[in-house]
């Protein structure tokens, strides 16, 4: 289905903007992608798109525009949660949003938890700043909410498109041992998140399905993100 | 209309619960209301309610059971924002989610500064720590969202029921030169805010309007706030 006309502007390493993408494929929305390049950002971003100068954003509706010189007239949207739940409010039958109020709110208690646990919990990690025990303790949280199978609220939802990106980065860059925390850390780490006989079987489990999803799969260039991770994270321990 | 069997755990003095109070209110709901006294918890809000320990919180659904033994067969919902969008959906004929997804996403936009500016803005401003020109940013940014008449959408909706109650408590703290910013700002920051003929026009016909709203005014005891506030943030400056 035809999206009005409308561009979404991404960049293929940042864990926001693959919410947008994900939910986008869930919705099988027709649209323009442009590829952001955040080390040199096109000087038209911030000024005609988002003040904030970050991506994910999208420009919706208004007469046919190219996405890189994009029309007064139309409205321009930011904030990855923003718009995952603005495809889902146009897109009903894709489901994003559930249709029983008590499990929408359930799945946004959910994304609060991936917002103000998971997220810094990682980056604190991934910088040194935190334990292994740290991070557990969030997948503790996470996990005590996940129903005995499915996804996050049983049927796939927002809550799920909230915290696949971020998984889906942490298994690169745990599984090459990349960040500042200890050295040989990382596969250990990913063991424990990933192993279904182990730490947190139930947590594992949905790990694995959040990954199999085609929505995912159909979003993100493991190749490409491993070699701008290496490049980023690589040699952050050595820098300590 | 009947809520289903429901109970909403509320504390007079704070603004997130105030926000689920504003929208039971828009939506008429017939509920249990049960004021949770934040100096002396009961000691079942934790275990029965809200693990987090904090208002608000609503028992929804389950067999009839007084608020302050909640049946374990209700669902327990918690967070100001995740509750207003939950009775919103409750109740689509209040309003509070705009019916257009456009406008539905725009008053997220607004509400995510609320929570990422304007909250934490003004905390910081009262306790001394930040300028009064900082908080003049933040009230910059949010005019700048402001259509030229009406709310922050143009209709009533969740993106006023979320900042309201901060501008509330900022008035009666302000009015009362109650904080530890410079002794005598209070009252020239609450003129600047709310001047319509001064600094920031758009914005103090905005806050005047909300707090000219029944379902504000219903809501709030402006003399026993002002009085929890003299005894929380009366001594605050003295004590820098
Ligand atoms: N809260 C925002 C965060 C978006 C964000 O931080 N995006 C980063 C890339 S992952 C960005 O564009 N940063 C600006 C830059 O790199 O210059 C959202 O959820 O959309
Ligand atoms: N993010 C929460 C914040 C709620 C909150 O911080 N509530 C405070 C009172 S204003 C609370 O209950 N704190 C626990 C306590 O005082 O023990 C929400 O939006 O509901």
């Amino acid at each position: 289905m035809r999206l009005q006309q409308s561009s979404s502007m991404s960049a293929q390493i940042c864990p926001f903007a693959q919410r947008t993408e994900i939910a986008l494929h869930e919705a099988k929305a027709d649209f323009v992608r442009y590829e952001i390049d955040l080390q040199n950002k096109p000087e038209w971003y911030a000024p005609k798109v988002n003040p904030a100068s970050k991506v994910p954003a999208i420009a919706y509706g208004g007469p046919e525009a190219p996405p890189d010189d994009p029309s007064p007239q139309s409205v321009k949207l930011a904030e990855s949660l923003i718009l995952v739940e603005f495809i889902g409010d146009l897109f009903p039958q894709a489901s994003i949003l559930p249709a029983d109020p008590v499990k929408r709110a359930q799945a946004r208690f959910f994304v609060d938890v991936v917002s103000n646990k998971l997220v810094p919990g990682y980056h604190q990690y991934l910088q040194g700043k935190s334990s292994a025990d740290d991070l557990y303790k969030v997948v503790e949280s996470l996990e005590s909410l996940l129903p005995s199978e499915g996804f996050a609220v049983g049927e796939y939802s927002l809550a799920d498109i909230a915290i696949t990106p971020f998984l889906a980065r942490a298994r690169v860059a745990l599984s090459n041992d990349l960040g500042a925390y200890p050295q040989g850390e990382g596969p250990k780490v990913l063991e424990a998140l990933t192993n279904k006989q182990g730490k947190f079987p139930r947590f594992a489990k949905y790990f694995e399905d959040l990954l199999a999803r085609e929505s995912f799969k159909a979003t993100f260039d493991e190749a490409y993100l491993t070699e701008r991770y290496k490049a980023r994270f690589g040699n952050l321990r050595n820098q300590q």
